[in-house]
C-alpha cells in the first residue's frame, strides 16, 4: 500500500455501470497470499485467495468500522480484516469473531463471482444467479504454453470509454506511438463490423511496409509485409487485438502473430484499471526479446496512450460523451459500435431490474 | 510553511461540531516567537505569543484581504498581518495601521479563549462566556516532572471521530500493531461505561503475557504480568489511556504504568489534528529509552493507525456513520457510547442557541 | 508536458469573465514550433504557429475525441490533433483528414483573434468582431531595444482578482518583500484615480532611502533619493508599474526607471497564469546583472507574494469577495476602483449579449 493508499477519495456514486458481465479484476499470479484492496465500479472488493488456494472476491468494506478488508490478511483461509479481525469467508459470511468468545455477527458482505481463467482474475458485479463463466471472452492463448505473453497493469486517469475507443481506432498508431506507424491504418482496408454482441475493427494491407518496431521484433525490418489486425470488443470493454503478418501472400492462418488483450475495468468515472497483454509463438523463451518488447509497449501504453486519454478526460470537465456531439470519422466504425451495445445493454439491464 | 501550505482548500462549512469545549490546539512549547495559522472546525485560526508569552488565539483570516494571519509575525505583542501589516492583538482587536497615520479600523477578529495547560494549548471554539477552564480534562501528569513524556503531533486523513473509536476500543492492537498484542485484548475482562459525559473502555488481565513491546520496556520478556488498561473519552475528542503492569498479584497504584495522551481536534469533516503523548516515572533522563519509544509509538500511530483509518473514511464516502448501519461488536461499549454522548451534547447546544 | 499535465481537472464553468478583452496569452518567443495546450477563462485553447509562423489560437479540445489540440503538431502550417491527426489552420477550420482520403468534417474549432505585440501573445475570448488591436494596452518598451527587460511566467494559485489587488496596493512590499520596503508606501504621498476604464495608483517619496534592493540594483546605497512609482490597471487584469528614482530634485522623466508588466489571466476561478517582466535602460547587455534582477524578482513574486495569495484565496472558501464585506484601507483605491470598474465592464458586456 503505498502513501496514498490503494483507495480513492470517493463520493456517492455517479457512474452507471454494466453490471452483469465479467470485467477483469487483475493478474491472477499478482494475487498470492496478500490480498488486494480494490475498487471496482465505485465499489471497494477485497481480493483474497482461501485456504484452498482459490481467488474469491467479497465487499472491500468491514461493515462494523469500514477498514478496506483487502489490506487485511488470510488466516484459515477466511480473510481477516486488518482492523479488529473479523474474518469473513469467500462467501462474505462473517466465519470469525475474534472478540471475547463473541459468536460471529450474522451479517454478509457481497460476494461477487469470480473466476480464474487464461491466467487472469473475472469479477462479476452483478446478480450472481446470472453469472456463467461461459459468458468469459475467449483469451485462452493467455494461457496456452504454445504462446508466450509479455504483460502489465495500470491505474489510468480517465473514462473506460475512453480507454475502449482507443482500441478500436488503431489509426492512433500513426499519430501517437511513432514506432508504430504503418499505411495499413491510413491506406490499408478497413471493415468495421457488429455480430451479436461484440464489435469488431479490422485493419490489412497488402504488399507494404509495417511498421519500425514490428518490422524490428519480427526482423524484416525493410521487406514489403502483408498486414493483418483485427480488434474484438467484448462489452463491456475487454478487448482481443489479433495482429497477423507475413511475406506478401502469405495466407493469415499462417502468419506471424502477435495477440493482445486490454482489458478496462472501472474504478470511477475518472479512473480505470487498464490490464495488457501481448503474446507471440516464436523466441519462446527469449527472456531479452521478451524484455524489449515489454518495455516497448508499457511506455507506448503507459507513456504515449495514456497522457492524451487523461487530457482528453479532463477537456470532457465531466460531460456525457453523446451530449458533447462528437465528430464522428469513418475510422471510429468500430468505438461506436462498442459504445452503442454497451449502452443498449445498460439499458437492457436497467429494464430488467 | 510547505510547498503547499498550512491552510487545506476549503469549501462551505460541511461539518457540525460541539462549540463550547475545550480543543487541543497543539504542544505549547512549539509555539514560540512564530506564529502558526491553522484551521480547526473549518474555522481558520492564528495562535500566537504576544508581549507578555501569553498564548493566543484569533480568527485567522485578515479581515482586510484574507491572508492567513498566522503566517504573520508578532510585533510590539501584536499579530502583524503578513501581507499589509495590520496588527492584532489577543482580543481580536485591531491595534495598528501601518497606512499613513491611518486609524486602526473599528473591527474585530473573534477572539477564540486559549489555555495553556499541561503543556498542552486548549483552545474554546463556542460561547467564551462559557470558557471554563476548570473543564479542561486533567492531564496534570503531562507537566508533572515526575513523569517524562514523549510525544508527537501529526496532521491525519480522516474524520476525528474515527481517531476516537480508534483508542475506546484497543483490541485493535492485536491486528493493528503486532508489536502490542496483548490477550487483555481478547481474553481478558473488559468494561465499558459511562460517567457523566465520559465514556470508559477498561481492559484487565491477571497473569498473563503483556504485549512483546510492553515486556521489552518494562524488562519482562517472558514473564507474566498483571495488565490494567483504561482509556477516559473527554468530549469531544481527549483521551487518556492508562497503562499498567506489574507482577501478578501486584495492586494497580503500584504497578509500573505508561500514561498516554490522544488528542483529537477536527480540522475538516476529513482531517484530524493529532497530538499524542506517552509518559513513564522511570528511566528518567535516558535519551535512548525515550528515543525507542517516541519512534515505536510514531509509527505505530501514524504508519499503523493512520492508513487503515484514511481508508475507512475514504470508504465511508462522506456518508453519516450512522446512515452506514455500523455493525457493533461488544467491543464497541466505549465508542458507542462517545459517539452517542457527542451526539447529544451537539444537539443540546443546538438547542440552546 | 508534466507528469499532470497542462489541462487541469475542470469542471462545469464556475466564473464569469470579461470577454470583450485582450489577455496575455504568454510570451511570444516560447511558443515555438511546438504548439501549447493552455486554458484560459476555463477554455481550453491551442496556440501555434501556422506556416508563415503567424500566432494562431484556436478552440483546444478536438471534436473528434476531445484530445487536446495544443499537446499535437504543426503540419503545413495547421495544428494536426495529436491523437487521430485531423489539421486545423488557424482559423479553427478543419483542413486535413488524414483517414481514407476521406474530405476533412465540415466542422470549425473557436478562433480567437490574437496578437504577436510587445513580445507578448494578447488573445481575445470575445467576440472576435469587436477585437480591435488599438484596444491592447501601449508595452511599447517590452520590445523597445532602448529597454533590456527580464521576464517569467507561472502558474498561480488564486483568483486573478486577488493577483490584481496585489499590484495595485504596493504597500504590501512593506510586508511581503523585505527587499523592497520604502517609507514611500507608508509615509510617501499617495494618489489613487480612475480616468476612463483605467486606475492607477500613485506613490511619490521625495529625498528619503529607497528600498535595499533598489538602491544595490542602482548604485545609490546609503543615499537618500526621491522616489515615484505609478501602477496603471488595464481591464481585466493587466498591470504597468512605473518605477522611477534619482537624486533629490531630479525631474521624473529624467530620473532612471525600472518599468514592468504584470499580467494576469485566469486559468479557472482557482488558478492564474502570472506574466511579468522588468526593463531598465542602463546596464544593457550586462548579463549578470540581468540575473541577479531576474531571479531576485522571481523569488519576490513566486516565493513571497504566491504564498500569501494562495492561502488568502483558500481562506475565502469559494464565496465572493463582496459578499465577503472585506474591510477597505485607504491604501485600497485603486484595487477597488479596478475590482468596481471590472464588475461594472462584465455587467455592460452581459446586457450586451
Amino acid at each position: 500500500m503505498g502513501t496514498n493508499g490503494s483507495i480513492p477519495k470517493l463520493s456517492g456514486q455517479r457512474g452507471t455501470y454494466l453490471r452483469n458481465t465479467w470485467y477483469a479484476a487483475g493478474w491472477a499470479d499478482e494475487l498470492g497470499e496478500t490480498p488486494q484492496a480494490k475498487v471496482f465500479l465505485e465499489e471497494p472488493v477485497a481480493l483474497f485467495r482461501d485456504g484452498d488456494g482459490v481467488a474469491k472476491a467479497i465487499g472491500g468494506r468491514c461493515p462494523h468500522r469500514f477498514a478496506a478488508l483487502g489490506d487485511g490478511r488470510v488466516i484459515e483461509g477466511a480473510l481477516a480484516c486488518p482492523y479488529h479481525g473479523l474474518r469473513f469467508d469467500g462467501a462474505g459470511a462473517c466465519v470469525f469473531n475474534p472478540h471475547q468468545g463473541e459468536a460471529p455477527p450474522k451479517v454478509s458482505l457481497p460476494a461477487y463471482p469470480l473466476i480464474e481463467r487464461y491466467r487472469l482474475l473475472w469479477i462479476w458485479m452483478g446478480d450472481a444467479a446470472k453469472a456463467d463463466p461461459a459468458l468469459i471472452p475467449d483469451f485462452a492463448w493467455l494461457d496456452d504454453p504454445a504462446w508466450e505473453a509479455v504483460r502489465g497493469a495500470t491505474l489510468a486517469e480517465g473514462h473506460y470509454e475512453l480507454y475502449t475507443d482507443n482500441i478500436l481506432d488503431l489509426s492512433h498508431a500513426n499519430f501517437v506511438h511513432p514506432a508504430l506507424v504503418a499505411n495499413a491504418f491510413t491506406i490499408g482496408e478497413r471493415k468495421f463490423w457488429q455480430d451479436g454482441e461484440r464489435a469488431y475493427s479490422r485493419y490489412t494491407r497488402e504488399n507494404d511496409y509495417i511498421s519500425p518496431a514490428l518490422a524490428a521484433v519480427l526482423g524484416v525490418e525493410g521487406r514489403k509485409q502483408d498486414y493483418f489486425g483485427e480488434v474484438t470488443w467484448h462489452a463491456p470493454a475487454n478487448l482481443f487485438f489479433d495482429y497477423r503478418s507475413g511475406e506478401p501472400g502469405t495466407p493469415v492462418p499462417e502468419m506471424k502473430a502477435l495477440l493482445s488483450l486490454h482489458a478496462f475495468t472501472p474504478e470511477t468515472p475518472d479512473s480505470t484499471h487498464y490490464l495488457w497483454a501481448t503474446a507471440r509463438d516464436y523466441a519462446l523463451g527469449d527472456t531479452d526479446f521478451s524484455e524489449g518488447l515489454r518495455s516497448a509497449l508499457a511506455f507506448a501504453f503507459e507513456h504515449e496512450d495514456l497522457p492524451i486519454i487523461r487530457d482528453a478526460h479532463r477537456l470532457m470537465a465531466g460531460r456525457d460523451f453523446w451530449d458533447m456531439e462528437p465528430l464522428v470519422l469513418s475510422g471510429d466504425g468500430g468505438g461506436i459500435r462498442a459504445r452503442r451495445l454497451l449502452q443498449k445493454m445498460i439499458k437492457a439491464e436497467a429494464g430488467d431490474a
